[in-house]
């Protein structure tokens, strides 16, 4: 469905080439600030720029808040805002009513629904995460007041993990019409111990199907990931250590009374943060695959929806990798997901 | 929370040395006949056996079933299902109330609640896992009478991929007296078309948050998973064919109409059987990683929960490598999760 | 919280002087013809009119769709809808940030909220009502097409339950600067037999769920209601005949087989259209009991948040009753009821 | 569904002649003590006692608690009970194999579900409220340690309001072979400020919602109820009056800042505890109307299934009156709405 989260919900609507799209976020607190530059700022970091990965579309997605806030602060009602889609140029999408772009959702869409819109994507085009990074601003807002951090970065490009390799690698896709793939990581600072609900709602269970809700994902892993599959028990365990005097904990969880925290820890974190689900205090970590984007200008053999064959070349501007734009989507949506667990 | 699925739901209770666990199956259709057998020996699968990597421990795990089934068929009320805990030998696990065990989730637990069972895990133990196989072979019912195969199997014990070098592996680690991950695969065989909730409840998003939520599990990835981040758009896109006059469609699928297939489906797999969330008819196949067991003989240099210095061996009989129990474990979560989206 | 519904899902937003109210309905099916004419004419039954209950303030409640319709259909997508507040005067209820309205929100939303909407109740002002007559008519478009009607009309005003004796009780409260409370009643017609979820969701539950979440409403039964309370069993029960020959049922529910229908009915319907919380396939009667609108030109004895006694006569135009402008208000309510149970 | 609740969520299962009934409680804080006496004893006062309302059958209801609950205190974990049936006596209702019982469930389970447990209702029958008067007594228990009480009593059976009068009547009714409807009043004592969520979660519609999901409840209204509606605004609002000095409010509430509470209160109680789907603070009064129970051993007039006619006289020991042992069950869900609400 539509909805993400159990305490701090999020719908989000809209087609790509519809007349808005947005979200209404349930749940969230009364009495909080909200700097409406921040939530800009963050849809901002979206947008396509002039980063070498990037469509040279235009999407001024500015956002409009319309309930939910009263001089400057929220109501503790529904919080709704809209970013309203601009040059939707419908004909240049015409020739894709008889055609399932190859690694896109028109296929599907058309097969569940009988009647989609084909324009972009609609409802299953990327753009929907801009209403994600929106909310996640929100989400985050709350986050930052807690002192809890969340802080993605591209780890991989391709097959390149510099910034000068991934450069090399993007200019290359580019003059060969192609398109590449990455990976996201995510690291999120001073969570709280005790996040995260046994035995379904385990944290890294709720990241992941967040993570994997993000167009283009195809995997997820936390901690050591793939890499502890090869790992030993005696290499992986996390040992305790006495980390006395030293308050590196938020001890001030739900029921945990105030002479709670007796200084054990961790001493490492092959774990990624989570033990049983359950939050450790410890940094959380976690990494999201994202495959190379389907769009390509390059031709591909095809057949029409009336089975004949067709070469497809991308005409519209598109990214050459989504990595770039995907770091905030991430971070809206560990945001959510954290938020969504603090029991406000 | 302790709930999963969102129209056949399934919620689980127990601790693993309380008086029983079960679980309570809402929202399955009427009529279904059960065979209380397969329940049964879908169960058996799961106990651990002569094979290498297993405990030697004694698990009957007799199912009662006391509900939402008369004459032997389903009735559409919830069906509730228990297991009797047997050799519940608490004395054993005495010395576990002075100690967070490593890579176990007694610290989130105990953080968390304030209050916990110390006896082999409580509620985080992976005998939960027993109601999940439980209620997925209920669920595999549903599956089997639509043709809907799940198959998983063991790609990988360590670094061993043959079933030879696996036995070796399980055979050095258990006189090494240490513990082994690795990986599981599975797939999902004639899928119909148009399986999936955009946008966050995608069904890669639905099957991750599933199997993220089995104890151990580190990573999911389908498809070609992580391997998609070094691929180009024009390896990874699945362009299309026409496969006129064979029906290799389900086209039964809600809103489709009869004369709906165009016979035009993907010419290859690479998407993993998903396209924007929404399988395609073809082939589901995932893969999930697990850590090695926590529980190891090897003596490990910890702190109790004073902070003084213990070596903590562990004196239970424990498996060496979950990943041959966690098969059925995975196949179960996967058919509750198809089971859950086929709309019945 | 502010979602209704299971499967089709309405989430509502919006301050009564904020930006917009509006609303987002999830699950709604695809490939529906929506007349865009026809959500406007619900709203407009909606509007205060000529009638002498009513304010005489204009609210023209243009609706908008943003987003779920693609060339005049449903997309199986999010319909998002806003509702732009005009003439929102602020300075009128400069005043109210002093005092709690008696008979209103006003208190409970400052001691749970801490920061609340004084302008005429925000979130909680009856405004909020329009977003659910706008997406009761897209349900309705669902009943329509499956021959459901939903039919609401005002049984009482007051003491009065002929239109002349309303009338006069009507200009009487106008002159008087009172208010009157009133009697709404509905009948389901055609309602499929099977809807409704035993143990917790029996239809009964849902309807009064509903009927309750409406403001001013302060009672709700159905069939006999509280006069079943002094019927005899012998005199309540509805007994069986057989109605062979007559195609009296729509069969085609869910699991019925064609041949199911074997010609037994209830020959009398005091239960109201329900047994053990499902319907019967005969009329669904219920009725809504509405308290006098809070807001009175007639001066009030109460104190402001200082504790200062204040003589408080409202100062806006208001309606004198509910009861007219609740009517569609109902029937909205009771189509999402029913679209929602129908498991499309 | 057969859950109930957000927060701490109640799902029960059973039929009425099946292995058991029972009930799993999610959500429910850690770390609180519970007397298994007190669960019992809650249960005791559901059964059929030497009340002249109630049927002489045996049922020793003995709950028998699975899981949740360590060393005397909750863990945070699922609390799963079962309540096992006796004297299952199949043969008993053979008969009733061949015919729908007037005002019972049987022809609506029958249409809904096509295989149904004929015996004495199976999932319909009132025993499955002996599950949420079980799970009540889990929810007393917090709401006791928080000062929180829950009252409710016989307010009419039939015509008569003194316990004289009821008593003849039911004697009348026990001689006639018919049966007696009535009225259930209940006050909730010392809820805290605060309690409900707007808009569609208002604390009278989840009320409304839990009390019409009880067996033969038709009608639910709270303070004035239906007499509100011919009273005038003026009559009808609670003024406020300054109440400084007297710490009447539990000011402890979720986001309240503790100089919060001003001493502003309501005069009187006219709106029955909330204002807005808000509680006030003041006592909430409600009401739920009851069928008279439809089995009669008077002999009543029907068709069998095949549509011959059948002179159906009540064989069973029977209830004639619900009312008294309805007590306890509205208590028991008005306890779980409060309980749900308190955000432990």
């Amino acid at each position: 469905m539509n909805t993400f989260g159990d305490h701090i919900k999020l719908t989000t609507f809209g087609e790509s080439h519809g007349v808005a799209i947005g979200g209404v976020i349930e749940g969230f607190p009364a009495g909080v600030e909200i700097e409406k530059d921040f939530i800009q700022s963050e849809l901002d970091r979206r947008k396509p720029s002039n980063h070498n990965a990037s469509t040279t579309r235009k999407e001024s997605d500015r956002v409009e808040i319309l309930s939910g806030i009263f001089e400057g602060k929220t109501l503790g009602t529904p919080i709704a805002f809209i970013i309203r889609n601009e040059n939707q140029q419908s004909d240049d999408y015409e020739y894709l009513r008889e055609i399932y772009r190859p690694g896109h959702a028109d296929f599907t869409y058309d097969k569940k629904y009988g009647h989609y819109d084909h324009r972009s994507g609609g409802r299953a085009s990327a753009r929907e995460t801009a209403a994600r990074v929106a909310a996640g601003a929100f989400a985050k807002t709350i986050l930052q007041s807690k002192n809890i951090e969340i802080s993605a970065h591209i780890k991989q490009i391709g097959t390149a993990q510099t910034p000068d390799e991934m450069e090399r690698l993007i200019e290359q896709a580019k003059n060969d019409g192609d398109s590449l793939g990455g990976i996201v990581e995510c690291v999120i600072k001073n969570c709280p111990i005790g996040i995260g609900e046994p035995v379904f709602g385990k944290l890294q269970a709720q990241l992941a199907e967040a993570m994997m809700s993000i167009p283009a994902a195809k995997g997820f892993e936390y901690g050591e990931g793939f890499k502890a599959t090869i790992m030993k028990g005696s290499e992986h365990n996390d040992v305790y250590i006495l980390a006395r005097g030293i308050n590196e904990y938020d001890t001030d969880y739900k029921s945990a009374p105030a002479s709670f925290d007796n200084g054990i820890k961790p001493a490492t974190n092959q774990s990624g943060g989570t033990l049983g689900g359950i939050s450790t205090g410890q940094d959380i970590v976690f990494r999201v695959a994202f495959k190379p984007i389907a769009s390509i200008s390059k031709p591909q053999e095809t057949v029409d929806k009336q089975g004949n064959p067709v070469q497809l070349a991308n005409r519209g501007r598109h990214d050459v990798c989504c990595v770039p734009r995907a770091v905030p989507v991430v971070e809206a949506m560990a945001a959510l997901v954290i938020a969504d667990n603090l029991n406000l």
